[in-house]
């Protein structure tokens, strides 16, 4: 039977500052760190183990993924890095948080840009601070200027069928750290989540989903670890 | 034209209480830990960047790479994993101390394991509590008993040629974490050391040692980048 675990990243320090991160490369906090060791031990106590994994571009995914590994004794399992897996890219929202944003844009248009499916936030504004067009790391990459959830799932489904589906469809155990919104796109799929209610799921930080998954990757069960836990 | 770091490992647990290591998976110490990080900062100081990565499959060495990636603010550059690049493996004398091994086999017996060129360790004893077949990393690795610098240069050799050289022909910049032993193999191949003078090449731990080749990777030049430092 294939195995499959997402993680979402543990806590960042925009998370934590309840900023619009997206694409902006930020670490995690102290409890985030925690929160990525304290799922590799429990992923190891519940027995999980894998073949391999994937993460994003993003220093917050990886360092989950690390140090969960770490915690499991599995550091040397391979890695596979893709931009694909990024969060949502937030276009002109990027470093703002709450209280900029809603003085900026009104409480009612934040809301519909957080949680509609098909509508992107703004676009950047000229000289943003947030620029990523000189980080190397998106050298080839077309980076988005804003996404919608939409968006997004349209750039982690191709990935998720060319790389992911076929190992676990091979038999492979695999471990996926990422993000809020490919998370979302990916349990969007698996678990046939309608278009209007995907967004208002939240994926908790840290806590490692497991999908049980028929040999055709049909979803026949979805829990969180700590659910299961005694 | 390419450019190849080399790295040591920061210094283990064992490097600290002077146990013959080998594949044993030791953590790094504190110590370690600020070597790597620091060894990142310097390569990112004087201007070096990469487009892969290599380590082996023990945590000293990918924790070391993973702590100079951050450092540098590459942690999304990819990393291979293969036991080709693993330490020496030390058979019998694996988990003693300096002491003990003196003690069961006399100094001059030590000195000659430590620095001949190809005359191998004794066999692990029967039962020995560093068994690694168990070691579900190592499934379908053809784990040696115990190994000569020279049976450890025969597998990291092949490796080189078919994974790392073919980058770095192609133009890639390439960074290897790796270990003690494995690195000589890499610095007798590329700098034309002899069989008697390559066992007592000491690489100190933490340090980048930078090559410096032209296109057919003969080395021109090759130092460690602290002898550079202002």
């Amino acid at each position: 039977m294939p195995t499959l675990v997402l993680i979402r990243h543990g806590q960042s320090s925009w998370n934590l500052e309840n900023r619009f991160t997206g694409w902006w490369d930020v670490d995690l906090t102290e409890q985030g760190v925690n929160e990525a060791w304290a799922a590799g031990e429990a992923m190891k106590a519940a027995g999980l183990d894998f073949d391999l994994t994937f993460t994003s571009f993003q220093t917050r995914a990886i360092k989950t993924l690390n140090l969960a590994l770490e915690a499991m004794g599995r550091l040397w399992l391979p890695v596979e890095k893709d931009w694909r897996l990024n969060e949502r890219h937030y276009g002109g929202l990027t470093g703002l948080d709450k209280a900029e944003t809603a003085a900026k844009h009104g409480d009612d248009q934040v809301k519909l840009w957080r949680r509609s499916f098909d509508i992107p936030p703004p676009l950047p504004e000229e000289g943003s601070p947030w620029d990523l067009a000189q980080d190397i790391r998106y050298k080839g990459v077309p980076i988005p200027q804003t996404e919608s959830l939409k968006d997004t799932i349209a750039r982690v489904l191709p990935y998720w069928e060319a790389r992911i589906a076929p190992e676990l469809k091979a038999g492979k155990r695999v471990l996926v750290s990422a993000h809020g919104n490919s998370l979302r796109a990916l349990v969007k799929h698996l678990s046939g989540i309608s278009d209007a209610d995907i967004a208002g799921l939240e994926i908790p930080t840290g806590q490692p989903m497991v999908y049980e998954l028929a040999d055709d990757l049909t979803a026949t069960d979805r829990y969180y670890l700590s659910e299961r836990a005694d």
